[in-house]
């Protein structure tokens, strides 16, 4: 378990914890809450341990320390979640597809920045990348069964809390505002991400290439309520969509037990008494650039996704310290791409080197016209 | 092809046009409707035509006149679509299970009268039945791919045109309005089962034949749309939905391609663009008592399906012929299954001594007290 202190982390152990005899959490890294990985590590036991910082073990607990990247390849896994955020993924992400493991992964960036190379590599190794996010878990869900590739992905979005603000507005949203997320509770970097749409925008780069699908058949389709994750449509014009309550357990979950399904009562149920109706509308691109600059990188490959991860993690972090407004997140990491110098066939280190440039060419950017 | 000049038998020839090279019509059998037939016979040259009515070959067309009954059990064919309407589905169904056929199955009311005998017969003969119409498709197709049974189905329903009713409009209810269905094009009793709910009652026991459900975990859920066509539930809390524009063309493809999807740009697909909402209701009980009372003469068992399915065939045949009110429908159906002395394990003979006797109850009670 990678991030076992963050928001996909904690509820991992959760899942983890309704099924004692199923799951057994041999390794966790974490950062720096280690006040948190100190008691994850008093419950689970695990045999492993990455830590950023200094960390007593509690007592009467022996644990040996492994790199995130020594764990993501441990013989003794069987299922590497990997939930560590932003560009910290990429490397046990690798590690883990050349070691032909199981992949529960809930890290976009490593995905988006680097797809080619990790959906090669899982496929020369035998590894399996099982998505946890509700959206791709939705699509994989709806693809269980079928026997053909689908005509059509519909990726759904909340719209984030801004879907009805005006551009005035929308410059003068705090980051107070952009982390108060209308269905779902997330870490902050998501949570922002999920507001600008670059969330969806870094889901388009995934669904491609999880689904091997072109862009020109992934759709984003606004639908505040979060209880579609997302739609399949088929060639016969069948479409299939998975719903639930917005709970990132179930996705966990069914990524953990796949092929099964483990009935799980202390997961919601939906309340149909309760939902009277869902509503749909398509993105409004104009407000919100961040999924036309995704969905552009995407297209143009190389190392343009990874300069739009690494740019918009720097942006989103400068508008969470409060040095740039919401709207410049977009504009720096347009400025971002519109700056790289694409190498179209990039090895890893190409990828590396891309994302230190953006996010320097960000802080520069930022520094040179702060607001 | 059992029906084939009915609403049903003349989509599903569509859909054979459609794939020439796929699907050989080797088997045609209509009711009173010649001149259709002949325009079939002479399109399909089907080896076999059954037809209750004197028919004179078109030009050049060979054929030989086989009952229905053989035609369901021919060794040339390979799969039965069963489109005839009410209880004259039950006899062919029954010999083509018996003969282990695949069976695409849109007459409700055999399986709702004799769902046991059927299944059971099915099974002991390697029979498999695939349900023709769009709920039971849906659930069929949201069931594919997963390794356990589901945790609750959800059957939706349009609510049919008098969803908003008071008691005193329903009792004016007139034919014509009652055969304007807001969101389906099909044929008049299936139309007018629609408007009472009735039809999703037969919707309830066979689903409970078809999927091994419990009643407990069959509910209805109104969707005036027509968009999602029925949903399942896992014991994760997932829900899978199966979606489409409301075209019959789309399950009877399915049924006939199984277990492959076969792209067909004739049917129409969903335009997201189009749908700003999708709405839902419980269904109101107490307006549309047919839903209650095929639910427990389900539950119930035995003889009592059938003389739901008897009682309202003649009831919305009175209903047609202006001989009755709309509302009466559910209470001579009612009063039919009070009075009747049920048989808890019955024969097929049993159940057709049923169904007669409800046929019979029905018109005298009708007769009795006229409107």
């Amino acid at each position: 378990m990678l991030g076992s202190t963050g928001s996909i982390g904690r509820q991992t152990l959760e899942v983890a914890r309704s099924f004692p005899d199923r799951f057994d959490i041999i390794a966790l890294a974490a950062g720096g809450n280690t006040a948190l990985l100190k008691r994850q590590i008093s419950e689970f036991k695990p045999k492993f341990v990455c830590c950023r910082g200094k960390l007593a073990p509690p007592t009467g607990v022996k644990y040996e320390r492994l790199s995130a990247e020594e764990m993501a390849a441990h013989p003794e896994v069987d299922i590497v979640v990997i939930a560590t955020p932003g560009s910290s993924g990429l490397k046990p992400t690798l590690k883990a597809v050349k070691a032909g493991k199981k992949i529960a992964l809930a890290n976009k960036e490593s995905l988006v920045s680097a797809g080619d190379i990790i959906t090669r590599q899982a496929e020369l190794n035998g590894a399996r990348i099982m998505p946890v996010d509700s959206e791709h878990s939705a699509i994989w869900q709806c693809l269980e069964g079928e026997a053909g590739p689908p005509a059509r992905i519909i990726l759904t979005a909340s719209g984030g809390p801004f879907r009805r603000y005006s551009p005035a507005q929308l410059e003068a949203v705090t980051p107070e505002q952009a982390l108060n997320h209308p269905s779902w509770q997330m870490g902050p970097k998501v949570t922002i991400d999920s507001a600008t749409l670059m969330n969806k925008g870094l889901e388009v780069i995934e669904a491609h290439w999880l689904f091997d699908m072109p862009f020109e058949k992934i759709e984003v389709l606004i639908h505040p309520q979060s209880i579609i994750h997302s739609m399949v449509e088929f060639g016969d014009g069948a479409v299939k969509a998975q719903l639930s309550h917005p709970d990132m357990r179930l996705p966990i979950q069914y990524a953990l037990s796949y092929p099964e399904r483990l009935p799980n009562p202390t997961l919601p149920h939906l309340d149909w008494q309760s939902i009277s109706r869902l509503d749909f509308e398509p993105p409004n691109l104009n407000a919100f650039p961040c999924l036309r600059l995704a969905t552009e990188a995407g297209e143009k490959g190389g190392t343009y996704p990874a300069v739009l991860c690494a740019a918009d993690e720097v942006a989103v972090a400068l508008f969470l310290k409060r040095r740039i407004k919401f709207t410049r997140i977009a504009r720096l990491v347009e400025t971002a791409l519109e700056r790289h110098q694409v190498i179209t066939q990039p090895t890893i280190d190409d990828i590396t080197a891309a994302d230190a440039w953006a996010r320097r060419e960000v802080l520069k950017a930022a520094g040179d016209s702060p607001c």
